[in-house]
């Protein structure tokens, strides 16, 4: 049973590598720990801008690429997930992270970011695409063109943003980010440190 | 009991904080799931600057600085270790590298490095200090001053300089790595990885 006071912040961007493993798997995770999800799609884009990056990090330093890529397929044949190494690096995520923010208004909102996350990461597709978006809309049993209209009203367009903005002001400086209250914790790694936390109010003991 | 086909090589710098978790903890866990260990101090210092850092990344990126700071207290708490935010960063690790390389040459370096490692992060003293390190020498049941004429050595001073260039070579970036033949996992929460690659082939199940 989920606890309703207790939940976890849930920062992505579709773009990102390991987002998608936290994406596939923290609705799971967070119902064992009975802790409620806030998706927070975000774009790392302006925050990377900030720190002088206007690339993804893993092209910037490719001793940390190279390393990320054989990381991931390790990581994927431990989570038994698929992972597609051709993925598009770095994606434009902005259009499926708008219409994110759409679908997140209802309880099928999860699992369109799923959809989406694993058409760039499961099966390289392009998720800058709207047939590709499409696709991930039908397959949560959303109707695209309503999602879009609702994507670009007034009450949905600035979500992205200030999103943005709040990730930022709270620290985030990488994707995926977990945050309960003014704890911050990044990397999939720590999605079990966050999902701990805001369940007991601190981390689980280790070592 | 040691597995003595099956070892981890581990590749840390006293000047990185993550490093002192790993480096504390490292034998122990090892000793658990029957691998050796190879003690391969390095400095990181070259291989940030040939990435275009003149300063810890830390440093670099305050976001993530301030992330790190908060991040090592709770990991220290978890793992029940004390850890003093006050030491400095980043160290001169380059004197303390090269007595740790005589000290491996005998049963009781990785006593020596535990108490350097510790000289730093669990009580902010000055590890490019003589008098430290003689302290961690004692500490360690070593003669400082035998140490030191060791590691001045024809045999052992290029040690250090020889394992920093077969890092980069063998892709390290950053600090604390492991290596498994081929195989790389960086930070010290892939300590667990690496050891179970190492004796198994493959990341333990995850998820």
């Amino acid at each position: 049973m989920a606890n309703h006071d207790r939940h976890v912040e849930f920062w992505f961007d579709f773009a990102s590598t390991y987002s998608y493993f936290a994406i596939q798997r923290i609705e799971a995770e967070a119902a064992i720990a009975g802790i409620d999800v806030i998706w927070r799609p975000f774009l790392l884009g302006p925050i990377f801008a900030a720190q002088g990056w206007n690339d993804s990090p893993f092209n910037i330093y490719p001793a940390k690429g190279r390393f990320m890529m054989r990381d991931l397929a390790r990581r994927a044949a431990a989570y038994g997930l698929p992972f597609d190494e051709r993925g598009e690096l770095p994606a434009n995520s902005v259009p499926a992270a708008r219409l994110a923010y759409a679908a997140l208004q209802g309880p099928k909102g999860p699992a369109f970011c799923r959809n989406v996350s694993a058409a760039l990461w499961a099966e390289a597709r392009k998720i800058a695409d709207p047939d590709v978006l499409a696709d991930c809309a039908r397959a949560a049993d959303l109707d695209p063109e309503a999602l879009t209209e609702l994507a670009a009203s007034d009450a949905i367009k600035p979500l992205l943003r200030d999103a943005t903005a709040k990730a930022q002001s709270k620290g985030v400086f990488g994707a995926p980010s977990f945050t309960v209250g003014d704890e911050l914790f990044w990397g999939e790694d720590q999605m079990a440190d966050a999902l701990a936390w805001a369940a007991t109010g601190e981390m689980a003991t280790r070592g």
